[in-house]
């Protein structure tokens, strides 16, 4: 005799699904976050638009000017924009209308695993292709895979999560090239990379790129992201994605953000350069390897177990990622860029516990 | 040659996905949406909270305390609750973790028309049970394609949007008892009922209900809705949808609202006894039929084909919903109950139309 939990999928029943330990610590550099708040003078500014409309109302069912402003910003059509609640939901979004039973999701990995779960979890199979050993990307072995086993959808997240790495432009154009299927290309950090894949979007209309208010943008805890595509991708995307998704406070918040890239600039510029600095210290500590990074965030190594590594540092108020999940990460974990004074904080945390260790 | 289109899942390319005319009109009664918005004093509240929070910062992965309070507000276990950007998505959420191609969900017909665009965008199979020719649900019908075709998932709304009706306790009883699969009961509308299915959870745990703040709580525009259900099927569930689904600003907004029941309970009077008010007039006018409603809104029948109806409302400023695309509903249009003046205005509007016509 059954129960109703019968009727959940076995590839749901299966998944883990997404978690994260959250512990308080003083420093937290674990979620690849901006240190950097809005400034107060932009809340109110949102709050301002906010304030006044009906609440009770619901939010455009298409917000054209913000796709407007977008394309604008991001140099492509507004017709070719969809808006969602973070990037994650337009990633199931484009998983929904593609993956089911048995359909082939190319990934490099490591990466950021909110794909892998998501395509798992819809029942397709995913064909991981591994980084090199010095974590960079492999754009031949990408294309390799992707051609010989007909992948549906190649993921590529450049600069990577949790890696730094990026899949260089010629690399990235011969895999949009070459490719039999759709190939998503997340610049959830392509700020702090300085590049970006949108000058292939008029030649390639299998490529959709997916960008994200959470990261540079300072907006994590507002849930905005955007896709670029070919319109007519996207709008198959628009059906499987939800209505009304985005609320009355987000549009608003974007809409203001948008109007003040100066303050995105000058962020940008101070993370990059922490970034530097930050990386530059880490090389001259005995015994730790920092990998190269376009990112927000480092990846490094110690000899050490990165478990006793991330309670050494949170012991001394400091939160990191351990990434170490995976075998080519073995040693490794994930700082996130933060403000001088943390990242200070930070070195001398990771010298106090391997002078201890 | 194929071209990257082909990779999109041909039920989705069939979709029609969800789309909606939202002309201009003074009085906008097409949403079911609630005429009267968080009092300005309310939104201050919700803005002190926010305001001095990080935004930067992504929002918490499980909000404990919401949940806790959701709980005590519908008598339920906190570990039986999930949040929802929307009850939309968590509707998507338990298809996600339930229905594949050949999966069969019975759902009573006319309804509210997300359940079955999602249900076919996953390629499974509606099972459709229509209402009775009064519009009254038919618990047995239900139960029997239930039963009959082994249903996975039986979904219904009560009240029932666009028609009012509600599936009697006793009916819902059965049907919950009975079905061989899990039953959702949407309970968008159940404050202007005055009833609730919560009390049959205890006792069954193939049953999950949804709710919304869009309706009742004035706040469509926010996007928030919560589910309640055994804590292993809510467990399942929290696998298919999104981490971080509710940013920081709907949060706070879910969080205060909680803590004013009293605005809710006086203007749910206020909508129940407008719409009761609103129904008695209509039944006075000739050749107008009005159903029963225990929600926000009213269905009603002309002799003129809904589209003319529906314009000769627009131009008069009145903007209602046609609800004929079902052919039990051939003659219908929906009507939200707004105001005490709006609803003036949507009666001045129809007899005005119809001396007219």
């Amino acid at each position: 005799m059954g129960t109703y939990l019968d009727r959940i999928r076995p590839e749901v029943r299966r998944s883990s699904g997404y978690s994260l330990d959250r512990p308080h610590a003083q420093v937290k550099i674990d979620q690849n976050e901006s240190p950097y708040d809005l400034p107060l003078e932009v809340k109110q500014q949102i709050w301002d638009r906010v304030r006044d409309r009906q609440w009770s109302r619901y939010p455009e069912l298409i917000p054209a000017r913000l796709h407007e402003k977008l394309a604008r910003l991001a140099g492509w059509k507004p017709d070719g924009i969809l808006l969602g609640n973070g990037s994650n939901e337009l990633i199931l979004a484009l998983l929904l209308a593609v993956v089911e039973r048995g359909v082939r999701v190319v990934i490099p990995e490591p990466t950021f695993l909110l794909y892998r779960l998501l395509v798992e979890v819809l029942g397709g199979d995913v064909l991981p292709v591994p980084l090199r050993s010095d974590l960079s990307y492999d754009g031949e072995a990408i294309l390799k895979t992707a051609v010989e086993r007909d992948g549906a959808l190649v993921v590529v997240c450049s600069p990577n999560n949790p890696t730094g790495g990026i899949l260089a432009p010629d690399a990235l154009e011969q895999v949009v090239r070459g490719c039999p299927g759709i190939v998503v290309l997340d610049e959830a950090y392509f700020e702090f990379a300085g590049m970006s894949g949108t000058s292939l979007l008029p030649r390639f209309e299998n490529l959709v790129i997916f960008r994200t208010f959470s990261k540079a943008m300072s907006m994590a805890g507002m849930r905005i992201g955007y896709c670029l595509g070919h319109p007519a991708l996207v709008a198959e995307m628009a059906k499987t994605k939800l209505p009304f998704n985005l609320n009355l406070f987000c549009l608003a918040a974007a809409d203001v953000v948008l109007e003040r890239p100066e303050l995105l600039e000058r962020r940008v510029r101070d993370i990059v350069s922490e970034r530097e600095r930050v990386s530059s210290a880490l090389k001259r500590i005995p015994g730790v390897t920092v990998y190269p990074s376009y990112a927000n965030f480092l990846l490094f190594e110690t000899v050490h177990p990165p478990a006793t590594v991330y309670q050494g540092l949170l012991s001394r108020g400091v939160l990191v990622r351990d990434v170490s999940r995976h075998h080519l990460l073995a040693r490794a974990l994930r700082a996130s860029v933060g403000t001088p004074a943390e990242n200070d904080q930070f070195l001398t945390a990771l010298k106090s516990f391997l002078e201890r260790a």
